[in-house]
């Protein structure tokens, strides 16, 4: 008797647990459109910050191709990445904020991980309503212990990000300012995990 | 009698100001050659870090393209520059250190300006013995009283200047790591002027 209340307690926390897995979902992305003929220079001479964006939504491949810009593989065999990082840590991370919730983006994969459900971008954009218009909000973390040095890697993505923008015909801008207690708890980030800087990504209007 | 020990006093205290002025030498660069055809895409795919320099030198218009990539002006109406920046307040200066001194790039006059006839790339070399192999070495500061902030505004400039390396064929590394306090010192920095990241570059060995 008692072996079997044991057996349907323990049954039951497997599908609690199930049911935490599965809402986790995983999502795979196309690969990055390397294409573009925009050279580094005339990204240069083109980079600027826009702060208006039209409803129009970004396709998968357009996604992809802005996060692997940001911080993806570049180097399969080791593993490397587009943006340097203090001791190689690739200590920062992506977060998709959109409509549908959260989303991690996996470097390794490519492939975007649900963190939650919640439309967050609220929480990002606080006064600044446009924010909230933009189809995609990327948002930056690092987990190093010296927070300069984490904003400083933060600092190498969102520069691969607002490049990749303006090759791709896209408009973003770099903000570092957003609500970063209500985004740590809705995202559930560990405690040494910190909030350094966002991206709205979208068109221009 | 008097008046005339105070006028050689004066006349000797403008002639000591005159030399310290004129060692502050101003030299224009020649333009930054935007013509390179590397996409950004491409830039991105190759960006990687590299610690082994040769002995040659980069030309004139190598550093000024590098320079313009990392702050310079890419809108001249406004004045505003290749790297977003906190409330655009364009606080990251770049120091270009080389055997003849150490010297500010100053991005609206594209010119440099002679800061110390002190070859201080020992100090920032520590014990890693190649950064004074680099024929150049970019020094990255900013004054922000927000240290975090500072860093990241620092980290947009510097991959700017990983990535215009790619695409000239240049070789770089982000470093941290450096005698903060005795570089404070040689270049007679501000108080709030802080010591960030520098990029030693060169010809790959």
């Amino acid at each position: 008797m008692k072996n079997s209340i044991r057996n349907l307690v323990l049954a039951s926390l497997v599908l609690s647990f199930s049911e935490f897995a599965s809402a986790q979902t995983t999502v795979k992305l196309p690969a990055p459109d390397k294409s573009n003929k925009m050279t580094l220079m005339e990204s240069l001479e083109k980079r600027h910050s826009e702060r208006s964006f039209s409803d129009k939504q970004l396709t998968d491949v357009q996604l992809s191709s802005v996060l692997w810009a940001a911080c993806g593989i570049n180097r399969p065999e080791s593993g490397m990445i587009t943006a340097p990082s203090a001791m190689n840590r690739q200590d920062v991370k992506v977060y998709v904020c959109r409509k549908d919730g959260v989303w991690l983006y996996l470097p390794k994969e490519n492939a975007l991980k649900q963190i939650t459900s919640q439309d967050v971008r609220k929480l990002i954009a606080g006064s600044q309503d446009f924010v909230n218009a933009a189809p995609v909000v990327l948002l930056l973390t690092s987990n190093l212990e010296n927070k300069e040095i984490g904003s400083l890697d933060a600092g190498y993505v969102s520069q691969n990000i607002c490049l990749a923008c303006t090759a791709l015909g896209l408009a973003t801008v770099p903000r570092a300012s957003m609500d970063k207690e209500a985004l740590h708890k809705a995202l559930n980030l560990a405690k040494d995990e910190a909030l350094i800087v966002n991206n709205p990504v979208g068109f221009s209007k």
